[in-house]
């Protein structure tokens, strides 16, 4: 990582960039239906034939790489590629973070059935790549630039999908280069579903000046 | 989880079955098209039309909840709609895992850019979701019944998309109700990238007979 990663690259234009973000979410749908569906095999087959040449379509013109991290338009760090937050990457949720005045990064969060492992649950690991994306989120923002050194998750009780949850991270100290950060997934009713910790270390040449972004 | 799961379910015939880990497979190459497409606004929304007439074909029929937790024809355990390992679930990398005669199981990946984090390197969170499934694939089939409590990730270095990388998993020790993992994900050249610890738990409940299934 270096610094002319703000320096802002060429997503295209901004109502490109809109209309990119509705496909990557009804794409999600899709997967989901695929995910659902019970039509029968040549339905199914037929269905994948036209799936293949939209593909094509899309790839007629086609980046090397993922949306970049960026500024926006309104001034915040974006990762429209992400694949965790990434409004634009139909493999995120996308995690929608919002940061509170204390230094709590938070979202709401409803799986889907594409999330799930065990039968109507969430995925442990899906559940460890949100809290793993939100603890980072909460070190950058609060000006300890670090990379993830060790992440720990603690299984409490099965997630649901299909509701509102609240997934929500903080650092909790500080100390030379290491930082540490707390964070867990929520019900609606307050219950501790996952909850996770993890260290960051920040490499000492980014010990002067270095300003940190987020990005998983 | 109860013993009713490996009862054979209704997942539908197999021809069916396979045509519908062929859609999923041309799904996840879609995702990729959208993350990587760098077509004008009017091809993005126009394909976006044609993807949500599909959806709405999938789900002229649709199942209450993915493909289920059950035994295949060949007598192994399998579910196809899983987050991680389902072939036909479009979110799965779908990780296929073999299991060697000295208790390894063992995955070859490749990350997509889909599976973007900091530039150009997967994200920490999808490393975490892998090695999440693949130590609780090694103790399910060790014979230790159990669920995940603690999983701990330690990133080493950066995860490439696009390149070859073996993800590897076992049990290192067993006390009483207490199951240990370790595995990592080890680029081409061997250099390990991320490494994992999993503590799991035998439920009371499960220490009598219950045969275990991997799921996540």
């Amino acid at each position: 990582m270096t610094l002319d990663l703000v320096v802002p690259q060429e997503s295209g234009d901004e109502a490109r960039l809109a209309a990119l973000t509705v496909l990557a979410q009804q794409v999600r749908e899709l997967v989901d239906a695929v995910v659902l569906t019970d039509v029968p095999e040549d339905e199914v087959t037929a269905v994948t034939a036209e799936i293949v040449a939209l593909a094509d379509r899309l790839n007629a013109t086609r980046r090397a790489t993922p949306l970049p991290h960026e500024f926006g338009p309104d001034g915040r760090f974006r990762h429209l590629g992400n694949a965790v937050t990434g409004e634009a990457n139909p493999h995120a949720l996308p995690l929608v973070i919002e940061r509170t005045a204390d230094g709590v990064s938070r979202a709401e969060v409803t799986f889907r059935p594409a999330h799930e492992g065990p039968p109507g649950s969430v995925h442990g690991g899906v559940s460890a790549m949100i809290l793993d994306h939100l603890l980072g989120d909460a070190v950058a923002t609060s000006g300890r630039p670090s990379v993830t050194g060790t992440l720990s998750i603690r299984y409490r009780q099965p997630v649901p999908y299909g509701e509102p949850l609240v997934a929500s991270a903080a650092v909790s100290r500080g100390e030379g280069r290491k930082t540490w950060a707390d964070g867990a997934i929520v019900s609606s009713e307050g219950k501790t579903l996952v909850e996770a910790t993890a260290l960051f270390i920040t490499p000492a040449q980014w010990m002067d000046g270095y300003q940190p972004t987020e990005n998983g």
